[in-house]
């Protein structure tokens, strides 16, 4: 009942990404402990074309398109390391952009994004160029972002600061989302923008120490008047307010994160039923699979990961649907879409954290120990509800306002 | 994000479910508080053909084949009186293993079953033949029946009794398990058999008189001495003992109920929606969709929907997806999709009733009123934790004893 | 670990509620179907002396003080009968009421208020007088009722309509919150006034039909220029403003309520062991007390039951606690206290929700049948939520406001 | 509404642990990092005196008796850091019990054990012994050691190997439990072992390095050969049963350990307080206390905080009232007492573990970083499922099988 993929190039994705978890996971103690990032999986993940995933296959990708599938490759990963999972999860969320972007240029004859688009996702299928996307600062939201894009003579100034920056270690770009002033001096715009890594100005600050996902590389960054290019920043809507690019934006940015927090559930459940039979005790003549208090929690673990694994694959199955038969959706249809993400990220964020534990509990102290596993999916596995957008303190009432007819707060 | 059919018998069906949601609705407060059975709504089945759901469409049926949509049906039917859709189940059930067991008969050329299958299909698709299922004793369990078929010169002689017949007010032929002597002087066998409704020796107890689901006629059946003749019992493995023919049957027969407890809570969220946007209070400033209590319950409310609903719909897709591969599993295949199955139903069992609840919470105390459809459906909702097989007393340890690779318990 | 009581007056009590346990229990069927009231069970209360249980002892009452002990009596009773104990309920807590007031003319030696309150306690004590409260109106909330009281020439005039006016097929008098104008010219005041049953203009409603508590008489009333004397109506605050003395009579009128859930809790759990004891199957060679899935449910039920147990004597035991150092407790305090009464009343009603239903469980299907105590139980038991003041969609935000240091909404 | 001592000594002990509250909390984060044991806080309450909290003042002590206000004490230390509060926890629970046969030497007169007792407990109130108690082993259970003491001429030789061994790197004497051979020929027999710290053959093993409770100095203790003299073992009861001291004592030494786990829920909410105020949002308006997803939050926290305390509460005050009339309670009365503590056990867990989650969810992201101490109390409070006897895979179905007269596993 696990999740599998339902198209070509998703199972191409799927089946690299399996491939990839022995290794990971042999690797992520170690990182893990020592806070560091797993640069030789990334070498791995490029050598194995994961990185191109979404790159169409003539330009050397595997041609993923399908978010469902997506989400299944990244659940695969976190299997064996959920730092890993994240952190490509990343690039890939922007490479599909970019991906799409080179469409809608086919579509449309530009001949000049077309070269550009082909030229970024030829150098992702190389693995040359991989993206990190940011759109956290202290202090604010996502809508409302304090990093600033000032126009120059030649191009934009930006300065701002961003935090957990997933990924950015071996990022050769970033993408980030900024405040600009309106060209017509209206409101000011949100904008995006693509920031070399090594632009002057650009300081990555090595900061990332935290509970879990401690190999995710989630540092922050200080941007101080960064010059980049006029093409190099895109003004999508106005500061402060959804619109529905930007929201569809959003939802298919972080959809796919789900899978890595089900990834930690499976392995999870692995653990659980391996500590099971393996673990005797006198009392139980025999392996503890045997006590029917640790049947119950098995029980307990299938249930909630069979309505996780449901709840992720519906989610985002109704996406791929959605944007098969409109891919530009309209503001409340973008809304739906992100009221679907946030319940299934509630569900699975919620049975993963309690498969974590009932595991535990089935392994017993042993499970308390750092060496073992489960202590790490313990800690990693809290990184879930975080997630932007829309952490618990806000998720109920978007998906209420949403279900009442209400306008959503931002 | 509601359940969509995916077939075009599916979308047949379903379409018809629909059309019947109204009136049903309109009749089920009136049966509920007597306890009588909705003749009338049977009567409309059988006008709109959704009885013959399961019959090919050249024997003048809607020719559904797919579970899930099937599950969908009864969902839909369920918005209107839960009831009604449990008691149509029940025959769609039955209904369902004489089609499938024309195409094994179809398959190998069997005239004479053939002949027999088109027959009782013919009458079905017509309106003349409703068939109950009943596999409930008291004091036992469905393995091991105690309701007794004994060969006599030219057939057999079946006594027992039987409880929760659901639709037998209407039923023109009951089919039941039993436990009949092995001919080859073996160990006890399972047998099903139909008995004609008339038969003499069978005696409807009139009995049913239950906290919710009063409208499903799910009285008593005492058998005495009932005669009927050889083919009318098949005898399908030992008693006591899971089969993989038995146990897919269990899973088939049943799976598509929990339809019902899904629209329950379908129902209940569109009455609690409606109920938040009507009811104005003056410390609200009008209507108390505005309140954030009420704005986090219905968010509470659509994220349990949002896993209920994949929840179904993943367990019965899997079960078409099987079917289509491997219509006859083996015994493990059979307990793990008899696994998919309950933890489905527990899902959508507990989210259900937790939606119903939080629905009472956001219309306040007139939902505590008799005449208030929620408070009916509070009483509906309670039947899904014990519909056949595994209670909740047994399900978390069936599904933890497979996790673990150990005999599940019958 | 069942709650006990602490004083003598409660020993007193709540030894003549478990006298009443058992003949309660066996008329509570009936008055269930019927939805009838049952006076039956008040006449044993006024002779066994529990109407006069806030009587002093000289006054011919128990001598009843405790609030903690007073919960404890009302759990007994809610044993047999949920709705007497919800009934009796309102006529002790404005007899609880009288006995303090008198207790402050005492202190103050106010003749007048002395003569009064023996008066009515004496009347209390025999039999003769049983009291009901009333404080919810359609359409809006307890602080801001649209029942007004309008002066005359000699009194005042009272028209509006209450509802859930529980007890009051045999109450002689109703204690009810109203609308009144400010003597002085300013804003409206909340008032409370005593009108005699059988006041020209009083009109009860017999209306009383629920899901639950279907023996607890909560009938509308109907009030049209009801004529008492100015002595009837006391104004003691702002319309639409919390006030310390107001806000403590809330808690103090409900918080002994949580009780009659607790004790649907404790009666479902005897029904659970004795189910589980008795019902046997072949399949557990003997009764299912010895599946282990039972055993879970069992263990389920005793940990929630636990909590409940420990969480209504604790918020009780601090009232009682605050009432001896600080009877008179300013706004803070008194917030502090209805967040502890709030917070007691969530555990209690969530948990005794959860072992019902588990006790149902354990059961089986025949706790579905509408004879069958434990589908009572189910019913009465989902009243706990709707109790004033601060219902689910409520409860949260203001504990959480206090928690927070925020002003509380009203 | 938090704990509060009930008795004098229970004030000294209580008001001794607060004041210790600060610097110990100024001191976790670093031992937390580390691993390493924090011997000063050790020195802290060998000057403050908490370490003879159950000495007799006659002798030097805090003249401390309460089981609840002991549990009070442990749960004001666990808000400055949970693993001294388990730490000195060890070191009570040891020493109470010499504390209570010291009682029992004077109540009989027996001079010798008078003389023995109050060396020791003289030793422990002047800081200069600390003793460790230790139950658990790999691979077995606490009713079956593996460790053994075996007779030699002039005493006992032990060997075995005990793991969790809580507060070691301070101790100056280990009490642990041992399989002995039974004098009379029997079978054999379980007894409790005082073996010096630094006696030849017994080795610690410095190897705690936990997912939380970083700093309790949990280690390995290895015993080869270990040689104590006769009066250091003393047989309790059989090997592998349960007898009332045995389990009365199982109880006593791990009730007050819940009081860390309430403890850290406490300490979690004055976090999630602190930050709501504290952290502003420009779509807020200010601070995010404001935002009612955070208000239903801190609602659920004090919800959940209210039931931890007053279960913790309840069954330490039913144990108090039991032993001041029943100090050798019966084998069914001490399996009553272990049911009410793993009742309140489970909850004060499960609440704590939802606490200290929905505190990271009001603080936000920053929760999330290693040095917030949120971050610290998330690992910390999963130890107490571990905490002995009776996991999360055992304790429902103790419960259930006492509730069910069935009789309970070992």
């Amino acid at each position: 009942m696990q999740l599998e993929p339902t198209t070509a190039g998703g199972r191409r994705f799927v089946e690299i990404a399996e491939a990839h978890i022995e290794a990971f996971r042999a690797r992520a103690a170690e990182h893990d402990r020592a806070g560091s990032f797993p640069s030789e999986n990334f070498d791995d993940l490029r050598k194995s074309g994961a990185v191109g995933a979404f790159v169409p296959e003539d330009l050397g990708g595997l041609g993923l398109e399908s978010v469902q599938d997506w989400s299944t490759g990244i659940e695969r990963i976190a299997r064996g390391d959920p730092s890993t999972a994240i952190a490509l999860n990343m690039h890939l969320a922007v490479s599909r952009n970019v991906a799409q972007s080179l469409r809608g240029a086919q579509a449309r004859g530009d001949a000049e994004a077309i070269a550009r688009g082909e030229g970024m996702l030829g150098a992702v299928a190389s693995g040359q160029l991989l993206i990190c996307a940011t759109a956290t600062e202290p202090g604010t939201d996502f809508l409302r972002p304090n990093t600033t894009a000032t126009p120059t003579a030649d191009g934009w100034s930006i300065s701002g600061r961003k935090i957990f920056v997933t990924m950015s270690p071996v990022a050769n770009l970033y993408a980030l989302n900024v405040r600009a002033p309106d060209p017509e001096g209206g409101p000011d715009r949100m904008g995006f923008a693509f920031v070399p890594v090594g632009t002057p100005g650009v300081v990555p600050q090595d900061d990332w120490d935290a509970l879990g996902m401690r190999a995710s590389g989630s540092q922050s960054i200080v941007l101080e008047d960064c010059r980049v290019p006029t093409g190099s920043v895109q003004l999508v809507g106005t500061w402060g307010e959804w619109n529905p690019g930007v929201l569809m934006g959003r939802t298919l940015g972080n959809v796919s994160l789900i899978g890595a927090f089900l990834g930690i559930a499976e392995r999870a459940r692995e653990l659980a039923v391996a500590g099971a039979r393996k673990t005797t005790k006198p009392k139980y003549d025999g392996a503890i699979a045997g006590a029917s208090g640790v049947q119950h929690l098995l029980g307990e673990i299938d249930i909630a990961l069979a309505a996780a694994r449901a709840s992720l694959r519906d989610a985002t199955a109704a996406i791929d649907t959605l944007l098969a038969h409109n891919p530009e959706p309209d503001l409340e249809t973008a809304h739906g879409c992100m009221r679907d993400y946030q319940c299934a990220k509630w569900t699975v964020n919620q049975n993963a954290i309690g498969i974590v534990s009932r595991a535990m509990d089935v392994c017993g102290g042993g499970a308390f120990m750092s060496g073992h596993e489960l202590s790490r999916l313990y800690r990693d596995v809290r990184a879930g509800p975080f997630m932007q957008p829309f952490s618990p303190t806000e998720a109920r009432e978007y998906v209420g306002r949403i279900a009442l007819g209400l306008p959503p707060k931002g």
